[in-house]
């Protein structure tokens, strides 16, 4: 069996048996999951708590992966690894010893913000991000103690940037694409890549419709030579894969991962009033059996196989195993 | 090094820097500690997170235990064990998924009812007493399954034998006497210490004064007296200590263990309108420091030195050691 290993380090889903089964027989090893976006701490615990009934009742199919060495297991015994993430502070609510009691849980990362400003950041949405608040400083520190990785894909630029200037170990951004590829909010500059991989920071490229040139019209071609780019820019070793993809799930969930509790207005962030439905996936990237499209495409740019591998998976393990742990 | 260790299965202090140390120097290895008595979910978490501040700035003195494993590396590295355990159901709300959760978080001990009726058991106090509730049966299930500790030391009886028929493994009563030693409705009847025995549950004796014989009075001699004859129901393999010693705190919090938010009128538990404050140690059992009495006490009626270091510690070892991990 090869040490290489594939990971998806965001995918947001309604899970069930079947979609374990398809994402484990899909190839994929590791995938790291979207616990809360706007829930407060007692709902994190009913999330966490869906979560256990998962494992007991698909202990066959998945394991939950607290460390890079569990990784390794996973992979042994032919099972998909669950990393619980947070795509939002919320579940701390303003209690900094919930880090490290939902580190204890199980939470790998945690994103400072969510599209709108936080208790320790600013999202992409904002008009202005004055940048990271005094109770995010703490938060930082607590995190880069326990080990919660601090993801920034909804932040804002500044609060990116300071985020990194501020904590001691890597950030990641999980699930975004660099802006000169797509001017979306959520894609990054070029200034925020630079700084990323000079910090020993990941990305995971996205493959949701709204962070892609020209949407679900993307061509695998166009993504490869993004891949290509972004090279130049962040370095081989800190890119990885963060498909940002979302199954299952009714108008209902994306009305929620919107619009959350803080509007009574419908909100349609990235898409837009004549079109608010989820965007249909670029017919190379529906599900996660299509991961190897990305690695075909990958070898006719020219990649080497070392590099594809990186990409796929490799570099993300070998950030998890800098990160999980409790800082020295 | 000798194998044997010295635990106190039950101690509520409010603890600093000065009684860790205290508490290690006078040669107890374990303490199994309150985190809960009223306290909901959001305030245990609150509580935990407090004790993580301890395990921080005590990190020479205590460590945590969460198996039975951790005890020889606490042993080993000359540090005080700290068990969590609450003395209430209130910390798992109305969630059952939150027995897993406060697993996970360290919790090996609850109790199913604190002297009042809950909503899993009825509590000693109580007129009646009508078993374990629906509720209560599936908590009682899930927290075999995950190897969390029944303890039904503020009980009622037939709560406890319903307990010990209900549960697939053995129970403890972590801090209570025989009433035939001391009639208090918080000690114990012969019925339930002879179906606890055969059950293979522990009993931790208890050095309360309102447990004691004559109060504060209570000499050395009756005690050890007592745990003879308890031997003849028992077994030697199911007793251990449970001190029930309450150090460093005001009257405020004997009101909040007694009255909780229950009652708006003093309830003055054990003790009286007449003398209500805490009651005074015995002269020969103050504080941890006083555990060598316990043993010379035992020494001078007689028991042989394995039996003296199964109650000392060895046997809530054991007992750790087949109750802490998760049901086969």
């Amino acid at each position: 069996m090869s040490n290489d290993v594939v990971i998806d380090c965001l995918q947001y889903n309604n899970w069930d048996r079947e979609l374990f089964r398809k994402t484990r027989d899909g190839g994929v090893d590791v995938v790291h999951v979207t616990v809360s976006y706007w829930e407060d701490l007692r709902e994190t615990l009913l999330n966490i708590s869906r979560w256990h009934r998962h494992f007991i009742h698909n202990a066959d199919l998945i394991v939950p992966i607290k460390s890079a060495a569990d990784v390794a297991e996973a992979k042994r015994t032919g099972r998909l690894g669950i990393v619980f993430g947070f795509q939002n502070c919320s579940p701390i609510n303003d209690d900094l010893g919930l880090v490290q009691i939902l580190h204890e849980l199980g939470a790998r990362f945690m994103q400072l913000s969510y599209n709108n400003q936080s208790l320790l950041a600013t999202g992409c949405y904002e008009e202005d991000d004055p940048g990271i608040t005094r109770f995010g400083r703490q938060v930082i520190q607590e995190m880069n103690r326990v080990g919660m990785v601090i993801d920034m894909s909804h932040s804002a630029e500044r609060s990116t940037l300071h985020a990194m200037e501020l904590s001691t170990r890597p950030i990641a951004i999980t699930h975004a694409n660099p802006d000169f590829f797509h001017p979306a909010l959520r894609n990054k500059s070029t200034t925020v890549l630079k700084a990323l991989g000079e910090t020993g920071g990941m990305l995971g490229l996205s493959l949701y419709p709204f962070h892609l040139k020209n949407g679900s019209a993307c061509t695998l071609k166009s993504f490869c030579q993004m891949i290509e780019e972004t090279v130049e820019i962040i370095g081989i070793d800190q890119l990885g894969i963060g498909s940002d993809l979302c199954q299952n799930w009714g108008y209902d969930t994306l009305e929620w991962m919107r619009s959350g509790r803080w509007t009574f207005v419908a909100d349609h962030g990235e898409g837009s009033a004549e079109d608010p439905s989820w965007p249909d996936q670029p017919s190379w990237f529906r599900s996660s059996d299509d991961m190897p499209n990305i690695k075909s495409g990958l070898e006719q740019r020219g990649f080497s196989a070392e590099d594809i591998n990186k990409v796929m998976g490799n570099n993300w393990l070998r950030f998890f195993h800098e990160s999980f742990g409790a800082a020295n």
